[in-house]
C-alpha cells in the first residue's frame, strides 16, 4: 500500500507511492542536449552584449566588462521588476497591488559555456558562493526589500532560457509564499518544543542515515521524508543558521563540496538531467525567523511533468521513496 | 513598470508584467497531435481492457463492460490509493503518516477518442457533469474521506497519460494543502465582513467586466486579477454554493455550456493546446467553510514551463495581464 506522509513544516501531505516504485530507468525525462553555435552573451569576449557588471571576480590587470573574470554578476536584460522608484501600495476594489519595485541580477557562474557545477573547480564554486552571499548582503541594505531569492534554473526543461550556467538573484518587497508558510511552521513548533524544527529533522535524519545522501563537516544533503518530486534533495547546514548569506567564511568550502557532489551523483544517475534549485533563506529587513528557521537548498530535478492536481491543490505524488532514491544515488556514487 | 498583485483568498504574490506583454504568439507552447493508432483501452469495443465499471450511463439494451456507454466510470488501474482498510495514523519521530487509503476513478467522457469538450454536444457534456457529481456523492458516504477531488489533464504536456479525454476522481482522506488555505483565506474574510470572498469578487469583476470572458444565467468566466498563469481562467458559480456536487440540477446545462464555450475560445486562439482544469470546492465529512468558501473551476492552460523559482517559493510571473488576456479571448471568439 501507499503511504501519505505528512510534512511537518508546511502540513502538505504527500503521496509516497511505495508499491509501484519508479526506478530510474522508467523516467523519460527531456535530456538537456546543447544546442552550441549561437553567439552567447555570457562568454568570454561578449561582455558588450550584456548590461554593465554590477559586481565582478577578475583578474587585477583587466578592465569592467572585459574578459578576465571568473564570476560576472550583471542586471538581468529584461527584468520583471525594475530597481528605481518609491515602493506604493494600493487598493482596487478588493484587491492589492503594489509598483513593480524589486531588483533582477544574474551571476554568470564561469566563461565556461559548457560547465555545469560538478565540472567545476572546488574554488570556483566557492567563488559562486561567495558572490551570491556579498550581493544578497549589499541588496539587504534597501529598506524597501523583504526578501532575497537565490536559484538557479539549469537546462531548458528546467525553464533556463539562456545556456551559459548562472544563478539568479531577485530581491522582493514582500516574503515570497511558501517561505512564509514554512516560517509559520517552523515558528509554531517553535513556540511548542523551542527548537528550530529543521535542526530536529536534520538530527533525526542523520542518526537514521536512511535518506541521507552526504555529509560533510558543516553540511548533508539528504532526500527528505516528504518529498514532493522523485529524487528531491535538500541540501542545509548541520549548525542551526535561519539566513544563507550569513554563512560563515569556514563553511563555504564545504558547502561548495556538498553542492558539487551532490549534483555530480544525480547526474550521474540521470544523465543531461535538467533540475533547479533555490536557496531558502530567512526574510530580510525586520529579521523575522532567525530563530526557528533555517536555511537550505531545494534542489528538484525535473523527470517529470507536473500533472494538473499539483497545480490545483498543493497534494504531490511522488513514485519514488525517498529512501529508495537516497540508496539509488549513494549506489551509483559508488559503483561508477 | 511591472504591477505586483496580492491573491485577496490565499494571499500570494504575483508579478503581472504589464510592460513586456506576451502576445499569443510570443508562446512556444508544446502542441498535442494525436499519436492515434495504438488500441485505446477507454474506446468502444475494449471494455474489457479496463477494470469493471463502477457506473455508467449506456443504452438500456446493453450490458455491463460492452459498448453502448455514453459516459463511463472505472477504477484505475494503478490506483495510488487503495479502497481497502481502515486508516491508521502513525508517527515516526517528527514524522506524520497515514496509509494510502482512497479512491482513484476514473471517468472516461464519451466514446469519442478524438473529442475534446468542446466537440461534444451540450447534452453530452451535462452527462460528465452529472456523472462527476454522482460519483462525488457517492464518495461522499464513506466516512474515511475528507476530500473529493476532480480534475483533468488534457494533453501530454498536461500530464495525461492516455489520449482518449476522461476526467479523474480521486477521494482523500485529508484536505489538499491549497484548498485548506483557501479555505482560510474565505474564513478571516468572513469573519471580519460576514460576507463569501469569492462572492465579493464575483461581484467586482461582473462590474467592471474588463477580465470577464463568459456570462450566463448561473455562471460566469474570467481571467482572475491574480493570475498566476497567462491565460489563466475561473469558472465559479454566480450564486454562492460551497459544493461543487451539490450543484442544482438546472444549473447543469449552463455549467455544461460555459465550459465547451470557455475551452474552444481559449483554443481558437491556442490550437492544439493542453490544459488542466481542477474543480475546487468544499470539503466533505465535517462540513467546513459551506458558508465562506465558493466552489470553482481552475482552468490552466500549458503555454509554458515552469522555471525553478514558482515552485520553491510560491511566487509567480506572469507575462500577460488578464486584462489583456482576456481581451484577446473576446476577440477571438467574436472574429473567427
Amino acid at each position: 500500500m501507499a503511504e501519505l506522509r505528512r510534512d511537518p513544516i508546511v502540513g502538505r501531505w504527500v503521496i509516497v507511492d511505495t508499491e509501484n516504485i519508479h526506478k530510474p530507468e522508467d523516467f523519460e525525462y527531456e535530456q538537456y542536449i546543447s544546442k552550441g553555435g549561437e553567439t552567447c552573451p555570457f562568454c568570454y569576449g561578449n561582455e558588450s552584449m550584456t548590461p554593465p557588471e554590477i559586481e565582478c571576480f577578475r583578474n587585477q590587470d583587466t578592465s569592467s566588462n572585459t574578459p578576465g573574470w571568473q564570476v560576472r554578476v550583471i542586471p538581468n536584460k529584461f527584468p520583471a521588476l525594475q530597481i528605481e522608484g518609491d515602493l506604493e501600495r494600493r487598493g482596487l476594489g478588493i484587491y492589492d497591488m503594489l509598483n513593480g519595485i524589486g531588483a533582477h541580477e544574474i551571476l554568470i557562474e564561469s566563461p565556461y559555456h559548457y560547465k555545469d557545477l560538478p565540472e567545476l573547480l572546488d574554488s570556483e564554486v566557492e567563488n559562486i558562493i561567495t558572490m551570491s552571499c556579498r550581493r544578497a548582503n549589499d541588496l539587504v541594505r534597501d529598506s524597501r526589500f523583504k526578501y532575497v531569492m537565490i536559484f538557479r534554473n539549469y537546462g531548458p526543461a528546467a525553464g533556463a532560457s539562456l545556456e551559459h550556467p548562472h544563478t539568479q538573484i531577485v530581491a522582493l518587497p514582500m516574503v515570497p509564499k511558501s517561505v512564509a508558510e514554512e516560517i509559520k511552521g517552523g515558528q509554531n513548533y517553535f513556540e511548542y518544543r523551542e527548537r528550530c524544527i529543521f535542526c530536529d529533522i536534520i538530527r533525526q535524519e542523520l542518526q537514521e542515515k536512511e535518506r541521507v545522501i552526504l555529509e560533510n563537516k558543516h553540511f548533508v544533503s539528504l532526500c527528505p521524508f516528504v518529498s514532493r518530486f522523485p529524487f528531491e534533495i535538500w541540501i542545509a547546514p548541520k549548525k542551526h543558521n535561519g539566513c544563507y548569506f550569513r554563512i560563515s567564511p569556514e563553511e563555504i568550502p564545504s558547502l561548495a563540496s556538498i553542492l558539487k557532489e551532490t549534483i555530480s551523483m544525480v547526474k550521474k544517475v540521470f544523465v543531461n538531467l535538467s533540475y533547479n534549485y533555490i536557496i531558502h533563506s530567512s526574510p530580510i529587513n525586520g529579521s523575522l525567523g532567525t530563530e526557528y528557521y533555517h536555511w537550505h537548498i531545494e534542489f528538484m530535478p525535473k523527470l517529470m511533468r507536473v500533472a494538473g492536481f499539483e497545480w490545483g491543490t498543493g497534494f504531490y505524488l511522488d513514485p519514488t521513496p525517498p529512501e529508495f532514491a537516497a540508496k539509488i544515488l549513494k549506489e551509483a556514487s559508488v559503483s561508477r
